[in-house]
């Protein structure tokens, strides 16, 4: 078995497993209690915070411990907008920011706060100039800005943004820049500049229920009650010291191997980008080819049910995830492909964990293949047949395939096979529902050189060029 | 060292400890993921839910993981509240709930809803009429109840509340009853009639960083936003398997020994409860000598600082707690004591954690009398002198002390002091303005038969009686 999903979560870290038996006897205690117990539990969460700060690079009373990252954005967010009330309402933050920033900017604009997303290019980044544009609008005229988010990579697709830029902008404009460091605070060093940063201990080794929230001095903050007495009145509940402990431990082990382990993932993942494509026809690799992390490679193959695909190379011993409308319980497809204009339809991200060697990724090349192919037989996908679907109509306007109540990727499949049965300059419609043809059929068209002509409802217009 | 401080937090119940220790291994991926360590991860999270369910008696799909008691308190709180928002805009709490309870009544109140306090007797117990009469007060005024809280028992007195009565009272009222049963679920069971209920795992031996909200189908709930995908929508961020597998299996384990250890407790706490008073001049032993949690008894010694003597126990071998201001960095007395209107100076709360044994108590009872005594003599504590304090100034409205500036129980023991210089009828003024004289003075006058006269600013009145 390979699990290479490790930007979902990781097996817990040596160190860290260490660290949280030694700590579940020694860190048991209520940290906030006099007595030996609760002093003893009180050295070691101070000692993780000094741990934690030193490895983040921030002072040890700017960093809190919340219950995971995914909360320490929500307080994050919350708390730098509500700080900065009196400077605006409104937020900034990327269109491909973690959902978690996504649901605490939802939350914001249904209390009435205004929020502007700042699109991304075909790669996935932030256009740092186009960042500093949404800071600037608006200011003077009531609608000043509280707060800008971005993340310091992106989760799905491993594009790494423009932090230091952006952060540039932000001091300029006067406005704190929350960084989502999750997806790299175990890999590499974060760039200045921020004011409020956010992380998340699972995904660098450490047990899960532990995020970090820093909080710079100077940065005003006012935390969403209700809150309590505990780390610095920004995370209330019970202090986990026992896994405070073995996230700050686990910390400092993976930014020491980093370096080294980020060298050897990239060039793994550099293997993955160039044979996927020679592999597998009909393979589109997504996110930046070099400004990206170095474990994580994100690509889509056309005709292909993202959540079949997985089941197959979970098969074939390969655990990998997929921004798939298909495999998501929303039946929406991930927010991040569709910002990025790029196909939805059998998505594959694979991140690699520490450790991962050579052979596994050569396996796993060799699987593919056979997989992606498996499946796309199975959804009677075109091999260059171009024989018409069964269900096209033709009329004087052209083809008409009906795919209405058909889930991702009937509705692409369905177009490939029936534009082979009209002539060059001919048009195709495709009548589609499934949420995931308006990224698709346009995503397709670009992969394949045919005319988008647009949709109108459910209907999509395609003409083929050649 | 005796660990007697088992109502804030107790160490990994060796059941815990074993399921976290496999857990670890097999539940760290996401839950939500559908590749095999998912899946695993999903089916761990899966048995650990019904097994919770089933000691609580609820459905699993009733029962969300959050990642603190403090959390589900906090979240079913406003979460009702909302649910309810058409209903009223009122929550009615008992003055003695958990401080996370009283947050978010406060969070509550900030936001424009109103909060009505019951009260509570001298024993902490809240009055199951005077509860009924808060529900129904303000219904057609536009005033109407969203929510009622109670505690099952209180957690710093250990007093058992009248939940069964205040439920009655809250299905005829129609209005939803939160229950937090942070202090007894590993304890006892939960009387019938909640329709939600809140639970902290590192209570009755479970690992920090879980905690329990059950909301009874048919209970009208909008959990607070932000929330995702995770644990019904009621507990956003990656859940923590491994401690939620640790937190389900202690529970069940804890409660299985609840009944045999419970009596047994019961019988150690009579004995401090009896012995105390006999072995410890001017003392109060508070809370209900009957309707109680086994293993919790909190007493309250006159003329002594709270922090002292918890200090003084700690070196010889004992880990208490302490309602008192002085050891609280707020320097407010407890609230508990507060709305019970008994002395708060001098208190200790003793709490047995399961397995603790005879003998362990009976030297606890050894040590007590010097701690106390040796605490005393330290802050010249009157001894039946009755000699008049040097600061004391007599004049023809009686004598004056002069406290102000001074903490508690310095107050107390001026006016101590000064009693003896006044002939019977005479007064006592006492000036001082620690918060804690507020209560404690009252306090002190009921203790000795002398007659409270009352406040005016800082300037406190007594008339010696006899």
């Amino acid at each position: 078995m390979s699990y290479f999903d490790a930007a979902s979560s990781l097996p817990l870290h040596p160190v860290a497993r260490q660290a949280l038996l030694a700590s579940l006897d020694e860190g048991w205690a209520d940290p906030a209690r006099l007595h030996r117990e609760g002093r003893r539990a009180r050295l070691l969460l101070d000692a993780a915070r000094e741990t934690a700060a030193d490895a983040v690079g921030c002072r040890p009373d700017e960093l809190s411990f919340t219950t995971s990252g995914t909360r320490a954005l929500h307080t994050g967010v919350a708390g730098a907008a509500a700080g900065r009330r009196r400077a605006g309402r409104r937020l900034v933050v990327s269109a491909v920011e973690h959902s978690a920033v996504l649901h605490a900017a939802a939350a914001h604009r249904a209390a009435g706060g205004e929020v502007t997303e700042v699109g991304v290019d075909r790669t996935g980044r932030v256009d740092a100039e186009a960042y500093a544009r949404a800071l600037a609008a608006g200011n003077g005229t009531g609608g000043g800005v509280a707060l800008a988010c971005l993340q310091s990579a992106n989760h799905e697709v491993g594009t790494v943004q423009p932090v230091a830029e952006v952060a540039a902008a932000c001091r300029e404009a006067g406005v704190p820049l929350l960084v989502d460091a999750a997806q790299s605070l175990g890999r590499q060093a974060v760039p200045e500049g921020w004011s409020l940063l956010a992380g998340s201990a699972h995904k660098w080794g450490g047990p899960p229920g532990v995020g970090l929230l820093v909080v710079r001095k100077g940065t005003r903050f006012a935390a969403p009650p209700p809150v309590d007495e505990r780390e610095a009145g920004r995370a209330p509940g019970f202090e986990n010291v026992p896994a405070v402990v073995a996230a700050a431990a686990s910390l400092r082990a993976a930014r020491a191997e980093a370096e080294a382990e980020g060298a050897r993932l990239r060039a793994l993942v550099d293997r993955i980008r160039a044979r996927v494509p020679e592999l597998v026809p009909d393979v589109e690799v997504v996110g930046d080819p070099v400004r990206r992390l170095p474990h994580l490679v994100t690509f889509s193959c056309l005709y292909v049910d993202g959540e079949a695909l997985l089941h197959a190379l979970d098969r074939a011993g390969f655990s990998v995830s997929s921004g798939s409308s298909c495999t998501s319980s929303t039946l929406t497809p991930s927010h991040v492909l569709k910002a990025m204009r790029v196909l939805s339809e059998g998505n594959v991200r694979v991140s690699l964990p520490p450790g991962t060697d050579a052979a596994e990724v050569d396996r796993f090349l060799e699987v593919l293949p056979e997989a992606v192919r498996s499946v796309r037989a199975h959804l009677g996908a075109p091999a260059g047949s171009g024989a018409p679907a069964a269900e096209a109509e033709e009329t004087s306007a052209g083809v008409t395939v009906d795919a209405l109540g058909r889930l991702c990727p009937a509705p692409v499949i369905e177009l490939a096979r029936a534009i082979g049965g009209v002539p060059v300059g001919g048009v195709v419609t495709v009548l589609a529902d499934d949420e995931a043809a308006r990224l698709d059929i346009p995503a397709w068209c670009e992969m394949r050189g045919h005319d988008y002509l647009g949709a109108e409802g459910t209907a999509y217009r395609v003409r083929r060029r050649d």
